[in-house]
C-alpha cells in the first residue's frame, strides 16, 4: 500500500501518521522527494484502512499494490479449484452446461425441459423458483412448490439442480438443493453471503451489473472467509451505454479472473444476450475464453414462458447448440461433464 | 405499448397473436405500412409481459409507451407525497437534512455528533448499525448495540433517527427506527421490500450504483403495492468511466423523478463525492436543483472514523455548511425543517 | 417511425401535426386509446427528423423502427461485402490478421518487424506513422518519414500495410497506403469520413470508446454515402467502469454488427486488453464469435516501445499465437488470408 | 511516479531498469518489504513514459502521483484564468451566458434570435454554421453563410460571437470569430487543438462524451502547450446507462475541475438534458456548484428548428431563465457579463 502525503506536510504530524501505522503492524518505506513524499507500507496490510488514510489532511491519496482478497487469490492458492455437485467436479479442464428454464411454471414444463437437456448432454438443472423481478406485477414464481418440482425433476433425470437464494431465511428450504445460486442482484447482500459462508454447499454467484471483478472476488471472500471454498464465479454481462445489446458480456473477466483467482468461472450467454439467436455466438466466445462452463435458459416453448421468453431456447436448439459445445470444448482439450 | 412486427409475417400467425393480445383485456390498433406493421396496444397493459411478446418470431421489437410504475407516478398521484418522521414532514417545500456519522462506533462519539448536528440544526440523525461493507475484513457495525445507542441519542437530542436495514429478519429490531434505510446494495433485494411494504414505517429508499431511475421507481413500487406510502427516495451518485470521483451524481434525476413521481427525493452528497471538500458544492447544486433533503456524513473526528472518514464532515465543518444551508433553503422559498 | 401524442392534445393541433408529417412524403396510421394517441409513420422515414417531432409541445415521445443507417444495412444489401487490399478480400469466410507495432520508429524496428509477422502469416502489415497521443508531452509519431518506412516495408515484405489518418489535409500523403485507418477518436470526424467516401480507397473505421453500434454504423454510412463501399468495421474496447482492464471487448458487437450489416468486422485485441498476456484469450474469443480478421500489435522489442510496449507482443509471441489462430480460423471453417 | 516490481524479480534486471530509469533525469527512493518492492520516482516525470516500464517484464503496475497535466494545472498557476472575447472577461467571479439557436438556419432565424437574447442579457452569441451530425442525412449547416451571418449578427446585437470549427482547414474562415469552439467529438482531434495553440483566439473546449476530466485537461494541454492560454472548458453530458437522460450532466466535473485548474469551465444544459423543460433546473445546478457560466439553446420557433429543437427554450423560455440567472449569479456574489 502506497500513501502519498500533501506536499509542505508538517514533520510532527507526519511522524505521527507513521507512528500509528507502524501500530497497526506495517512497516514503512519512507522516500522524499522534491514534489512529493512518499510512504510504502509493506506486510500485511489488508487491515489497514484506506478511508482512515484518507482522512488525514496530510494525505494526499492511497493507492492499494496488493489485492485486498486471499482466500479467493490465486497468488495464495495457485491450484484451481473444483466444485463438486452430484458427483461432479466442475472447474479447469472440465467443462459444465447448467441448463433449464428460467422459471419453473408447472412440473410438466421442468420435467419435459429436464428431460430434453438431459438427453442434449447437460451438466446441471437450473430452474428459479423464487424469482427477483424489477415489477411487483411481474410473476414472482412458483416458490417452495417450485423447489419440490426441481427434487423431483432431479430424481427422474438424476441432474443435479441449481436454483437461486433470495435471503438468509430460505436457506432451510434450499438443504437439498445441489448447487445455491446468488443473483446478480443479490451480490452485495452480505448477510445472506455469510449465512452461505457457514453453509457447506456449492454457490454459483452471479457479477452484479455493474459490480467491479474485484467486488465479484471480495464477495467471494466473503463465503470463503466462513468456511466454505465451494464457489463458482459466473459473469453475465454488464451494464453499459450500448443499447442495443440487454447486458453487455464481459468476456476479458475470463481471463482476468482465471488469472487472479483460483476459482472455477462460467458464463451465462442467455441473461447477457437477451435474446435467443446471441446465445450461440457467446457461448462460442466464453468457451474460447477459457470458461468452466455455461448457464443456458432453455423453455419447452419460449413464446409462451412466463419470464425471458425471449432468450430461451427451446429444446431442439439447445440440442443443436450442445453438439457445437461438446465438438469446441474437445478442441480445447477439456472434458465435457 | 407497441409491437412491432417483423416483415413478411405470416397473416395466420399475426391473427393469432392479436388474439392472444385481446385475451388479456387490451384493444390493438393495426398499422400495417410498406416496410413494417406496427400494432399498438391501449388499455391497461401493466400486465402484458414485454418478453412474452419479444419471444414471439413474428415480433421484431417492443416499446413500452406508459410507465410500468402506477402507485410511484405522479400521473395517477399528481399531489407531492410528504413523508413524516417524529412529526417532521418531509418533502415539497419542506427541506430535510439527515446527518451523523457513516458508522455508530461507541456512546461517547454518537452522542457528540448528535448533539452537534442537532445543534447546528439537522432534521433527523443518521447512524449506521449494520454496515454493508466491500470486504469480510472491514468492520461490520456495532450491530444491535449501535440501535441501541441510536434510540439513546434520540432520547438524549429529540432527533428522529435514521438507520439501515441488511435483511427482512430485522425488521422487529428496527421497530423503533423513525425512518428505515434500504442502502444502494439492497435496492433490489425484493423480499426486503416486500417486507417494508407491509410495515407501516417511512422507508429511505437508496438509488443502486448502476440502477436506472424507472428501476428506482418500481423498487419503490414494491413498498407502495404492499401499502406503505412513506417512501423518500435517494440519489447517492452512480457509477460511470470517471476515476476522479468516487461515484458520479446524476444531479439529473432530481428534476427527473420529480417530474415522473409524487415521492420526495433527497440527495447524499457524502456518498456520491467520497471526499469531504466536494460535499459543499455538491449540496448546494442539489438545492438549486430541487431536492427535498441532504443526507450528509458528520463525525467528531473524521480521521479516526472506522468507516468513510475521507467524506465525513467535522461538526465545525458542518456547522457551517448548514449556515449556508439555510441561506440556500430559504432562497428556493423552502422551509428548513 | 412511432409518434406518441401526449395525453388531451388538441384535436386541431394534432391535424396539423399530421398535415406537417404528411407533407414529407410518409404516411400514418393513427391509433386513438382511451391513454395515449399514437401515430405510426410508414415509409421513408429517413428524413423526418426526430428532434423535430420532440420539439412538439403535443408529442410527448418519438421511437424509431427502422434503423437510420440504410447503405450500411443487411437488410438492403444481404450479401457480405468483401473489402479487397493488396489482392486481398476480406470478409465473411476469409479471416485476416493485420499485424504490426503500434508506431513507426525507425527502418530497423520497422523491417524487423515487418518481415517477422510476414513470416509468421500475418496478411497486412499495420504501423502508426501518425500517433493521436493524449498528452502533448507523448511521441507523436515519425509522420511523413513513417509513411515513407511503411511503404519501403511493402517493398521488402510484399504486406499491403494499414495506417492511421488523422486530418482530411493528410489525403494525399496517404495516396499509396493501402488501407487507411479511422481511430477510435476519429470516428466521428465528419469531415474526414466525407473525405474518405469520395476516395476510392478501403477503410478501417475503429468504433470509438463510447460509441453506440448504430453511431459506428453511421459513420460508415457516411463513407458509403460518398461512394465507397470498401470499409472495415473495428472493434477495440469500450469504456465501462471496470478498472482492471483498460477498454472492455465488447465481443457481442460482432454477432450485432454481423446482423445488422454486411461490412466484414475485426477485432483489435491489443488495444482492449492495454496487456500482453490477454491478447490470446481476447484472439481466440474474437474468432469463435465470428469476427473477420485480428489487428495485432506486435514489436521487435516491446520493453523500448515508444508507445503501448505493454500491449505489444515479441515476433516470438506473435508466431505462437499465430499457430494458434490458424488452427481455429481452420476450425471455423474459414480461410486465413 | 511509483512502480512496482514484480515478486522475485531478479536483482540484476532491477538494477538495469533503475538504471534506464536515472538515465531520464529522475531520482529513484528504493522500498524493499517481504511481499513487494517499490520503486518511488520523484522529480520531473513528466516524460517518462508509463507504457515503456509496463511493457518490462519484471513490473508488476505503475502509478502516477502526480498530473501529466502542467500549463493547465492550478498547482503551477493558482490564479484563476480569465478568457476575454469582446472585452469582456470570462473566469472566476465574472459569469457569462452564451445562448443562441443550435445551427444558423437564416439571416432572419439569426438576427430574431439574436437581438432576442441580448435584449434578455446575454453575454455572447452561439450559433452553428458546421454543424456535426450523426447521420449524413441530417442538416448539415450553412457553411460559409451561416459564418457570415453570424458575423452580420454580431455586427447588428454587439454580442461576441461563438461557433464550432471541425477542421484545422478552416482556421482562415474562423479568422473573425469571437470564440472557437471544439465539439465533444473533436475533444481529442489533435491536428485541430496544435493549429488553435498556434492561434490566438479563445476556445471554448466541450468535454468528450465519454471523455476523463484529465483527458479533457490534456486537450486543453494541447492548446496551452501551443501558446494559447485563452481555453474555457465545457461540461456538457457524459454517456452512462441512465436511458431517461440523454447525456448525464456531470455536475462534479465543475468543483473538481476548479480545484485541478485555473481555467473557466461553463455548463451546456441544453445538450445534457436533451429536452427543454430540464435546461432550468440544470442551469440553477450549475451556478450553485459554481460554474463560471452557460451555453444555453435558443431559437425563435423550436417547433421548426433544423436540429435539437427539443433541447432549445423560446425567447420568452429564455427571458424568464435570465431573470432567474440573474437572481441566482448575484445570490453567489458574482457579476453577470
Amino acid at each position: 500500500m502506497i500513501v502519498i502525503l500533501k506536499p509542505h506536510a508538517e514533520e510532527k504530524r507526519v511522524q505521527a501518521l507513521m507512528e500509528q501505522i507502524r501500530g497497526q503492524g506495517v512497516e514503512i518505506h519512507f522516500s522524499q522527494g522534491t514534489t512529493e513524499t512518499i510512504l510504502g507500507l509493506v506486510g500485511d496490510t489488508r487491515h489497514v484502512d484506506e478511508d482512515w488514510l484518507r482522512a488525514s489532511d496530510i494525505v494526499a491519496d492511497v493507492r492499494r499494490v496488493s489485492e485486498p482478497y486471499k482466500l479467493a487469490n490465486r497468488r495464495f492458492t495457485p491450484q484451481d479449484t473444483h466444485v463438486t455437485a452430484g458427483g461432479k467436479a466442475i472447474g479447469e479442464g472440465a467443462f459444465a452446461v447448467i441448463a433449464g428454464p428460467c422459471s419453473v411454471e408447472s412440473e410438466q414444463q421442468l420435467l419435459e425441459v429436464a428431460r430434453a437437456v438431459r438427453n442434449s448432454g447437460a451438466t446441471c438443472l437450473r430452474g428459479g423458483a423464487f424469482k427477483p423481478r424489477t415489477s411487483p406485477y411481474s410473476f414472482q414464481g412458483l416458490e417452495e412448490e417450485g423447489l419440490r418440482l426441481l427434487l423431483e425433476a432431479r430424481r427422474v433425470t438424476g441432474l443435479p439442480i441449481v436454483t437461486e437464494i433470495m435471503s438468509e431465511t430460505q436457506l432451510d428450504a434450499f438443504a437439498d438443493v445441489d448447487i445455491i445460486q446468488v443473483g446478480a442482484r443479490n451480490m452485495q447482500n452480505f448477510r445472506l453471503l455469510k449465512a452461505l459462508g457457514q453453509c457447506r454447499k456449492p454457490v454459483l454467484l452471479k457479477r452484479g451489473l455493474s459490480a467491479t471483478i474485484e467486488e465479484l472476488l471480495m464477495s467471494a471472500e466473503y463465503i470463503l472467509a466462513g468456511g466454505n471454498d465451494q464457489v463458482i464465479l459466473c459473469e453475465r454481462g454488464i451494464r453499459t451505454f450500448e443499447p442495443m445489446i440487454r447486458n453487455n458480456l464481459d468476456i476479458s473477466a475470463v481471463p482476468v479472473i482465471k488469472a487472479k483467482s483460483h476459482l472455477p468461472v462460467i458464463i451465462d450467454p442467455s441473461h447477457a444476450a437477451g435474446i435467443a439467436w446471441m446465445v450461440g455466438p457467446l457461448s462460442r466466445a466464453a468457451i474460447a475464453a477459457g470458461a468452466d462452463g455455461l448457464m443456458i435458459e432453455v423453455h419447452n416453448n419460449p413464446r409462451c414462458a412466463l419470464c425471458d421468453g425471449a432468450q430461451s431456447l427451446d429444446p431442439a436448439q439447445f440440442d443443436a447448440l450442445m453438439g457445437d459445445v461438446r465438438r469446441r470444448v474437445a478442441f480445447e482439450g477439456k472434458a465435457l461433464l
